[in-house]
């Protein structure tokens, strides 16, 4: 019993990732990890698992744990250990600071949930970008025990020699959902999203609409070539248009029109973060979408009355239902008023 | 009639960079601007235009819009990205990046002024110079279509080989308001100063104290020779000073002594940051004056009775008259009480 | 009078660095430093001497400057400049930064509290790391007035030759206590642990095993020998399990779990600092522990429970039984209700 429901937590810790909230979507999300990579899929499950376990241990808020809040940071550190890691596969000695990073993201993100919950912001992945972050910078470039490529800085690269071919560009977009969770297949991406429009198709749609102003911005900065193919420019701005279209926003045109922008800053901004942390040897990971989602939530103006309160996010469908309701209601009271 | 409205609003939006409040002196700072390179002009106004437009668009607080808030940074990011490019002037492709640049600022306004807005802090020109560090990172260094000289770090630089020109340095100190806008042309700097004048002759006493001050720690620091020459150095000390010295604090002895000290923080906190962000080829622009006059606002303790609240800052003669009033009503309220 | 009362502040904050508040303990501690350097001792008075007097003559709130929180953090501004200087004993010109930097620190000490009063989170040593951040960038790797040793990359060293010597090791774990006050002699180290023991054991025990975590830590990781035998592995894991345990949460066995977790998490954060800041040649100071303390404090959940208020803070042993005393009081109410 108690088994099953750790089980259900870890997989909407892995829903929670694409910021879905359903255990189905996390257990097909799951599936299409071991899918790209039997390895890599071990890593996930054990990270989130491991940081589920520790905010059991720990004693945090049921509904968030249940919520998969912990388990979603604890899952991605795992996945990003394993792709920086220049060991290979099957590198037991792994699971050590995997299990470890995994249970730190627990104390990062419940510290970090006092301060932001004065502004009523979610924690986000936050927790990941600090933890794996520190362990690469911790292990440093040439560990003996857990060796990593370090993060280029784009000067240090050749400069694009051949044409952009457009075919591999699109390929890109939904590899640029994919690579959320670090998997650069393309088999495996399909699921995911097809996962995520199991959860809401709105979401999923804007996950490819965030993936496609990613790769455009990429392509406006001239990035390096491998990083449009392999969809590295466009998971930032997946994650900044799907976390403000729809799921943190009320659904409509100025909101849509607010993801849109959201995606090229998350885009920008990622390119301009890669550019600085490269030159220490580190990846940007989602730092860029992750402000920029941040940022957008403390919008004040207009646009703030259409933002839905933390605590009531639900699937975008939900949202919309439950703000036209509330809106019915209020015309309701207002009538009953004037009667 | 909107016109006329939204180029005061702009007016103000220039004047706001010297933290004056007034279209006169904000078109005085534009003809200075103007005269100076008809260019930079050009992208100025572009800048203040865009980002006013923005803020109206998206709904923006319309007093903050008014008073030029938005205007002000915008204005600022579309000069230095002037400044910073290599490729000349009147180079049209330019103004693509200056209009988005000065537009993407009212979103970072408008997120940071939630945050702050906690301690009664302003936004003041955090926004230009979170947008334009990461402009300057996202075109990176050999961009084609972009491209921009590179800060260098101090170490890169041969050291001072002559002997301070004292003609020179004194040249220099009404250079460092020019050096606000970007600026380094004596006679525009003189306007610009004139303009401040116009508005608050104290106001435009302590851009100048604060100024010299900055030249002043520049000289004990031993900085290159250029920086002192062309008010590079005492910019940020003049900044530190007005903000402090009459603006958000009564004016008296101890707050004068407070801008004081804030414009040597201000000085010798850019000197510290130029060092660190030269390392990876970035300007310091005006983050140092920007963080010290935002640590003094935060001030506990006894100083701290001196502060103006945010909202009824106004010129620095007013602030005076307006609490020798208070002062003066406190008496007679306590004379009542007594009779 | 006067005087007296000055030198006990200035006693108060020498203690507090240590999270002691007892001047006896003060003294101790400071006859330690002048034992192993007379120079270092005399930059440690006059360091907390400056600040506390700022803080008198800026009006600071005076329960604060008696308790020594200003002390604490120009003490160590000067003791840290006096290490890094690469000019020697009695280079009477570094006095001159000493005071100055001591007295800043009481500028961003006091700005610091007014954001983090909102969590109910102590300044701690937060000035200290940022203003000795800011000098070293400020007089740069070449400074003809004031030279010091840039902080190598851990890179740019070769790798370990030789095997670790285990009595070196053990040896480096009271040099990490002394480590804190930036002091390397063993008999000097053993008196500062006496001195804490003096103001309460089990503070004194939890530095002893935070010093120990953090050179296991240290071992792990494989860092240069020399940072293990000198105790520069230790001072952090030090600091970070003193903090959680027994000062700032109530001492029981899950607290002291979360003191060692704690001391691991600061060893580790300061390997990885100290490898980012080592690429632009600066030092990571106190960064980690400070950080890892505050986050700590910030911690939701069963654990939070434990937390005692910032303003109740008393020595481990009379945290313990207050405790006690509310859990007595808690029940004899209790009872009264039932009866």
């Amino acid at each position: 019993m108690t088994t099953c429901r750790l089980a259900v937590w870890g997989l909407r810790g892995v829903a929670r990732v694409t910021l879905a909230n359903n255990p189905l979507t996390g257990a097909l999300i799951l599936a299409a990890l071991y899918w790209a990579s039997p390895w890599q899929g071990l890593l996930g499950t054990l990270g989130a698992l491991a940081s589920t376990l520790t905010a059991v241990i720990m004693g945090q808020d049921s509904a968030e744990v249940s919520g998969g809040h912990h388990g979603c940071n604890g899952m991605l550190v795992s996945l990003l250990m394993g792709v920086f890691s220049s060991a290979g596969d099957w590198y037991w000695r792994l699971l050590l600071p995997v299990c470890l990073g995994s249970a730190t993201c627990v104390f990062v993100s419940s510290g970090l949930s006092s301060v932001l919950a004065r502004w009523d912001l979610p924690v986000s992945v936050f927790p990941f970008n600090i933890i794996i972050i520190l362990y690469l910078l911790c292990v440093g470039p040439d560990n003996l025990d857990f060796p990593h490529q370090p993060a280029l800085p784009p000067g240090a690269l050749a400069p694009n020699s051949t044409k952009v071919v457009a075919v591999e560009v699109m390929r890109g977009i939904p590899l640029g959902v994919g690579q959320i969770f670090a998997c650069a297949a393309l088999g495996p991406s399909l699921l995911i999203l097809g996962a995520v429009a199991l959860y809401s198709p709105l979401l999923a749609a804007h996950a490819l609409l965030g993936s496609a102003v990613g790769s455009l911005a990429g392509l406006s900065m001239a990035v390096h070539h491998h990083s449009l193919y392999s969809g590295l420019s466009g998971f930032n701005g997946a994650l900044g248009c799907m976390s403000v279209g729809g799921l943190f926003f009320t659904f409509n045109w100025r909101t849509h029109l607010l993801a849109i922008t959201s995606a090229f800053l998350s885009a920008y901004a990622d390119i301009a973060l890669g550019n600085l942390l490269g030159t220490v040897g580190l990846p940007a990971c989602s730092w860029a979408a992750t402000l920029t989602a941040t940022l957008m939530l403390l919008l004040t103006g207009s646009l703030a009355a259409y933002r839905i309160p933390t605590g009531q996010v639900m699937a975008p469908e939900h949202n919309l239902h439950a703000c036209s309701q509330r809106a019915a209601g209020n015309t309701t009271e207002r009538e009953r008023t004037v009667v």
